[in-house]
């Protein structure tokens, strides 16, 4: 893990908020909504780093968050591995997945993920697209993913499995435009984990401490779901629908604990 | 791992002791019964971190010991993330599982597991309540966990599972009241170890070294047997019941030597 | 991990360039092709510490470079664990894979893999030799390597197992000359990986970036098709061909990504 | 990983050095055989602290030494976890596995699987007692350990399963007499390794660096192999006997490399 010096954070975040903190008024669709909440983008930073820490992205995989002052807008990274991310690499996009002023910067290919789903779920306040290990399996096979205690309850809803070749016939496997981005959106639906046959994951949010609570609980419930299979026949008791119903909204009041652990232990603190 | 400095840790079980000293004569049931023993105070943060750096615990999870000077308190950290709890953390309990002076902290909500345990085995000094990951898959399998080797001897009286659903019905799977804490201790009755359906794990011991031990060996004998019964196609030789209660007898006595070990990572000396 | 800081690796660097860079014209084929490109030179130690980090290799395990200025010519260590590798471990080898002057260092038994490939595949310009533990059940079992998701779609092609002793009868299973070199390109063809029964495996590629990508990426896939493949009852879904070589073209653009996050952790900045 | 520096390790080694160096002329049986090579003593606590580090050994097991100076004596350190050992922790021992003076330090009561085999193998000089974690499966299981790949070659005398119950009928399961382990002996015959049912393994060698890469690749050919017959649906390819003898030999050669790695990371150097 690479650890940033609390020092070394803020010196990055404030050169991050200058980069973004001027709107231009005369250019419509690309001004900026204005420099964001210094804690949303420590959140954003930190996120990117407990994500590789706790095993769920690589050197691939971005997470994302909806901008504090306008719906309209989000917050990513410039394409770069999660773990290497500091606020000055964070770059505003439109819905339409594009950086409002990128500045020479590129932008991850598969960014219509995010943009998509924000427009098409107004309640989702970050997004994570992993290639998270133990999830792939799952969506290569018939097995469904389901929840195998309440740690992972909110995958109760069902997980569907969102396959390219269903949306556009022979492909590169990879979101590169808006129209595959709201497939996904789609398949997605009202849920909070979407499986990508032959390539990963997308998780949802309300905030970014839940959207990282949630990706992690999901490669968590991958591996012990497929040692329980494997140890039970395929006999296994999951929870059930009420059971996870309360299970998820009682767990919802406890995600403060490990977020405030891996934010330490992320940040160096 | 997060190491603590013995200066540090010192600094904090100072504090925490001060906190902990000042008995209210007047105030009968909510009286402390004093500061407990250092070393019992250095061996439950200690015992918090061990349980990280062993892979029971992650950002959840709880380890309580009762108290040296009061059979009818126990002393556990106040709802916190184990890696993070120091001496400054631990509250003092009443069997009740209600805090004797929480002073705006708030409590772990499954604490009643504690309480309810230590009313109904005088013998229990230690417990240890975990969602360890190898474990979850018996819990959810009619899988037995069954001592694979004389580490995990201590397993041969049987584990049973505890099924929240046929104590309370529909739930959150959280044990949240003195009642469903009094149904799981039942469950584990005179053993040392019961799993809990699509939750964890509850382990408990006669000292915080033997609940430790206990918790670890419980994890990695769930672990090994899962990947024997494959092996063997289910056919695998367990201890006998002799050949258990003699190992559990002879490995006591070895106890103090993974125990220093532990402790002197953990403890960063 | 072992870090090097970067000025212990340029020392490193300049003293192995001194070495190198001697060419002696009056030895005809023993003339050094002169020093290569520092950047090659630190790529090819990066490569040999980010092989060991990321479970590729271990005590064991070799990847050369071919010279950039000499097609005729290939970079590796003397014979050492990769782990340990500096620049000035580095020695240039002929076709033959003999050492232009090893100056009393020893040479890996198994050279003869690298020169003998180089010499039959013009296209390749870095080869990994390792026992990438997750690749060695799918040589000795009839199980095919094939990719289960993008980030893999390079194995597309098949992923033949080369059985020593189909081409040498009984032996100590070591690539230990020319000719076994030649019988093992052979096998490979125009692919870039073949397994080698009871032993390991060979990757090849473009450039020390791709090949450490593609040996990362073989052994993950590799583990998570074995766990598919479990979970699935051997019902898996594997990229089409034309997944496949549109996947592998897009990735292609994308492996600066891992590879400046490998290097800076690995070389400590 | 405890790492020690080269100055506190030497401080240890001369205390030791000290100890050991005292024969006593006039008490025939307990006279010290003097002091060992001090390089087999760095040799020995590097041993136990890479055996930690690669996954053979946890907070138990030990490993031992033949005194170069007394074919008769062994050394091996008070009973202590192997990570914390030092040289000041190693004591002399018998062939009848009696510490010639203990100053009031407690041997491993395992001990005597030390001095019966140095007693029954002349060959021998290096001895490891594990929990070894992936064979702890093979051990109870009718599945027999074979070598899957060339580093495992050793293996391929066939590994026998000893079982104390069919010794000694009902035990505490831990080689405690000299009985027990003239019986272990004997059933480890003129091999390198034998399992013992529901307990662990013994790995024998003619030197300290033999010995520990026969643990390592005894451990990693045990995980591999259950992943081959899982993947293969039992259907494995081993090495034919003549490929093992011939690939041990070669191998043999090669131990200095590992060798060197692991006790650079290990020391700190």
């Amino acid at each position: 893990m690479i650890v940033v010096t609390r020092r070394r954070f803020v010196a990055g975040a404030v050169a991050a908020l200058g980069a973004l903190a001027a709107p231009r008024p005369g250019a419509a669709q690309s001004a900026s909504a204005g420099p964001p909440d210094p804690q949303l983008l420590e959140d954003l930073v930190a996120a990117n780093r407990i994500l590789v820490d706790q095993g769920v992205l690589d050197g691939y995989g971005h997470v994302s968050a909806r901008h504090d002052r306008d719906a309209g807008r989000f917050l990513m990274s410039r394409s770069l591995a999660p773990e290497l991310v500091t606020a000055a690499d964070v770059l505003e996009y439109g819905l339409d997945s594009e950086p409002v002023a990128a500045g020479g910067r590129t932008s991850y290919l598969e960014r219509f993920i995010h943009g998509e789903i924000y427009r098409a779920r107004p309640d989702v306040r970050a997004i994570v697209h992993s290639h998270s290990p133990s999830v792939i399996p799952f969506g290569v096979t018939g097995a469904p993913l389901r929840p195998l205690y309440h740690m992972s309850a909110f995958l109760a809803g069902g997980v569907p499995v969102w396959d390219i070749h269903v949306a556009a016939g022979d492909s590169d496997m990879l979101v590169r435009t808006p129209a595959l981005g709201r497939s996904l959106a789609q398949a997605l639906g009202a849920r909070p984990v979407v499986l990508m046959r032959g390539h990963g994951a997308v998780v949802v949010g309300a905030s970014l401490p839940q959207v990282v609570f949630r990706s992690v609980y999901t490669e968590v419930n991958a591996r012990l779901q497929a040692q329980a299979i494997a140890l039970g026949g395929g006999n296994v008791t999951y929870l059930s629908a009420e059971e996870a119903a309360r299970a998820e909204s009682a767990i919802a009041g406890t995600l403060g604990r490990p977020w405030e652990l891996w934010k330490r232990k992320t940040l160096g603190r």
